[in-house]
């Protein structure tokens, strides 16, 4: 039923006039001004007002082929069913980052805590989660003149599976409706070609992760303690957030759902100071700034922070500890935070990993998006690796990933030798080796607080898994070879990223990368 | 089947701890954020970038009796016709602004503009209208000890009556559901006493603007002119206007109408450059920064810009002219433009007036909401306010205002003998002098670019007004005693504004005000 779109545009994005330009520019910034696609000004803000500006967009959505958006999105529940097995597997976690408790203290802090919860014994069997895989398109072929043709000669690759505290969903989510909305009024338009409206998917995203939170906080059922006034799920925020408009969206649509959910923001490191747990581990939220004399029980525990190991002093510690021991659902909880670590994408690319979790069809349909990953430590892998990552010239064609960390940090080709050279060599276990992606070059304007200008560019599609699963008893397990039974397995959305072709990183709060939203084009 | 809410709260708005304060502030800034309830940072716009900081809000909704709010609202069509027939009423116009047309520019402008178009012959007998009615309330008799029963004993006076390029209508809209999403979320709630959500009325200001341009639109019907590919309305803008946030939700709501209604901006100083009309004088859009090969049809012109002197030289006073001789329906047209001077308010003050266009028992209900308004020309009446101007006493029950101005440059009590004083003679029939209003005192907490401070207030209701109307023929009109027939006469929504008290302006763009909404209270 769906129309096809073909991509025979040679002339798109059209060379626009400085009319045209600064018509569609102003378009943009006034839509981003009126429905808070914006970031704060960091350090702008003082006790009765914030500066704002936009968030880096693209100014044409940027053309990607149907079948690669599909694929990703008929990929994501394989994803969650892999991630949610995974974050039920403390023996394959612990088997996988053992090497680096000692050493990482992010991991050390993690790892802690989970002994320490599980020593107290669990007291919830039900866990949230909210993931983003992320790809990019790889060329296949050499690339042709025709450049659009080159779309379709790309496999799908996954960069990175991020399983806590991701971001970006909202912000996709308005932007998604920003082009929607140009497209819309026209300015997308050539003279003799209206552009197709219809090949703009729609996002979902915020109602998406609302969903998932509301699924979680009604499996929880009523407040277990008589002290409590009422149940709420509890959004752990990193303080003074530049970041806002991307994670009070969800909260709005919390309240806004016609069964309101009630919730409510804690700082990370104030979580000591404002819950408590009873005897049975509810966790009670009572902050001053809340009017009832009775506590709120919380009911999900939704992590927008704690991905730093910084965040773990003594309070960040004690605190995650609270809200693991508590009988709140989290999402996720210390096993689901460990996932999202590069050296656990990097263990599942091992010959037989997978297969531990999935179903054959389901292993092959996920090994076809990994692109070569290896471990940089001592493992007979791991000293081969070694060699192509200080050879000048096989280095340029991988990246050097922190094993422990979601994102950022990351080496790109022949810096890689120079960096190993000034980094211990004990240290070098704490990376992993992961070959580079060559996506076609497209060609785009971006326009943010940093520019707005034109030139190749690459994009990154993230797709958004909401899952909420129970971890099934060993015995159960040992049987069917899964983990966990998923309550709720669904794909919420997607994010589209483009940044310049000559840049490495993909981070659009730091300015190196914009919001999307793909051109689904048919071949 | 309405719940009564009667103001028994002493200590609303209550005193907060530091902890609360910081939390509701904080809730508000990133609400506003999220919802564009925002102003740009002047100046701070770069080709690819702008600031912007949240416009002013109460903190709190303030108390306003439910009877003074539904007068108001009730009013409403009865203004709306009293405006819409004085806008067909040449000679009453003519009357009454005659003394100023040599002098004031704008008015002459405006005349002069009025006159040639009147003399290629009028083609389109349609108009809209998008009124603001503003309103305080004013204490009737002395203050007692009981500071909410004095709410009790006010009466509903208006300020002024705005019938050309109305705004604050979409922050007013926004910062209605913004103090509704605090209420809902249990911000206000004190621990005894939870907020009665429902008294606090919901706003549909950005939509009724929208339904009555869609509704000329369709007035319009199918394009006149062979030339052209399909019919729109044109917002006429300021350029470089900072306060998009007001105009562009309008825009948006006509796009995502299910039946859509195209619409796109010009700025006022380019009428010329981007317009044309036919032979038969249909108003063909054509910038360059539309795609489309043919021209658009101009179905409607709403206007928000035009309202000072000095955008009437060459290129304004040919634009407008070009404007209103166009087959397009007007929003208004210029005849509706002059009924917003303060000359015309003043003159319906004066006995008889009203009867012109009203019936006794309308005119009835209008005229109590007058204060005496009286003109500072060379009558009888002139000369007497003169004397009461010039009194250093007398004038402190007054506020100075300029006869042909929508709002703003007002000058308030004791200033008036000094400003008088340095103002030539000759000038002083440029203004009107208008008794003060003294409405009760209220308390809140104000937030804003200037300052997050209490202290005591005021508030400013203003009452949307959504016109189309028909002008009659002249033998029917003498017959009726109305000058149009109303298409459509509706109460669109309202904006509510409160200041400290101190402060004599009322204007939120310039900082002097925030937007706030009304708690319905019952006596």
């Amino acid at each position: 039923m769906a129309t096809l779109h073909c991509m025979n545009d040679e002339d798109y994005p059209p060379d626009l006039s400085e009319d045209r330009l600064f018509s569609l520019v102003s378009q943009i910034k006034d839509w981003q001004i009126n429905h808070g696609s914006l970031l704060k000004q960091v350090d702008s803000e003082t006790e009765n007002s914030v500066l704002s500006y936009p968030v880096g967009v693209s100014c044409f959505p940027s053309p990607l082929p149907r079948a690669r958006f599909e694929q990703a999105l008929d990929l994501q529940e394989i994803y969650n069913k892999l991630y949610c097995s995974i974050a039920e597997d403390e023996e394959w976690i612990y088997d996988t980052i053992k090497d680096m408790i000692a050493s990482e203290p992010l991991a050390k802090a993690l790892w802690g805590i989970y002994e320490a919860a599980k020593d107290a014994g669990h007291v919830q069997d039900i866990s949230a989660g909210v993931f983003r895989s992320d790809y990019m398109f790889h060329l296949t072929e050499a690339a042709s003149v025709d450049r659009w043709a080159d779309l379709s000669k790309t496999a799908l690759k996954q960069v990175e599976f991020n399983s806590y505290s991701c971001s970006g969903f909202s912000h996709a989510n308005k932007a998604a409706n920003m082009h929607r909305h140009l497209a819309r009024i026209g300015v997308y338009d050539m003279t003799d070609k209206p552009f197709p409206v219809d090949s703009l998917p729609i996002n979902h995203n915020i109602d998406s992760v609302a969903s998932i939170l509301a699924l979680a906080h009604k499996e929880y059922g009523p407040p277990k303690s008589k002290l409590a006034s009422k149940t709420a799920i509890l959004f752990i925020v990193q303080p003074y957030n530049f970041n806002v408009a991307d994670e009070r969206p969800i909260e709005y649509a919390l309240w806004n759902r016609d069964e309101i959910v009630p919730n409510y923001r804690l700082d990370f490191p104030d979580v000591l100071e404002y819950t408590k747990l009873t005897e049975k581990r509810a966790l009670l939220f009572h902050p001053p700034w809340l009017a009832s004399e009775k506590p709120v029980e919380i009911s999900v525990v939704y992590q927008r922070a704690g991905y730093e190991a910084h965040e773990y002093n003594k309070a960040g510690w004690d605190g995650r500890l609270q809200l693991e021991k508590s009988t709140a659902i989290k999402c996720p909880s210390v096993l689901g935070h460990l996932t999202t670590f590069k050296k656990v994408q990097q263990a599942l690319t091992k010959s037989g990993a997978l297969e531990r979790f999935l179903s054959p069809s389901e292993v092959a349909r996920i090994r076809e998006t990994f692109v070569p990953v290896h471990p940089l430590d001592e493992s007979t892998e791991g000293l081969e690796a070694r060699r192509i990552a200080c050879d000048p010239k096989r280095s340029t064609n991988y990246v050097l990933k922190p094993s422990l960390e979601g994102g950022g940090n990351n080496v790109y080709g022949n810096a890689i030798p120079a960096f190993l050279k000034s980094t211990p060599i004990t240290d070098w276990s704490r990376y992993i080796l992961m070959e580079s992606i060559h996506p076609p070059d497209a060609d785009n304007l971006l326009v943010g607080s940093a520019c707005l200008d034109g030139g190749k560019t690459v994009s990154e599609l993230g797709v958004l898994g909401c899952c909420l699963w129970q971890r099934t008893k060993r015995t159960t397990a040992k049987k069917s070879g899964t983990r966990c039974d998923m309550l709720q397995n669904s794909v919420g959305g997607w994010t589209f990223k483009t940044k310049f072709a000559e840049i490495d990183e993909m981070s659009v709060v730091k300015g190196y990368g914009c919001f999307d939203t793909p051109r689904l084009v048919d071949f």
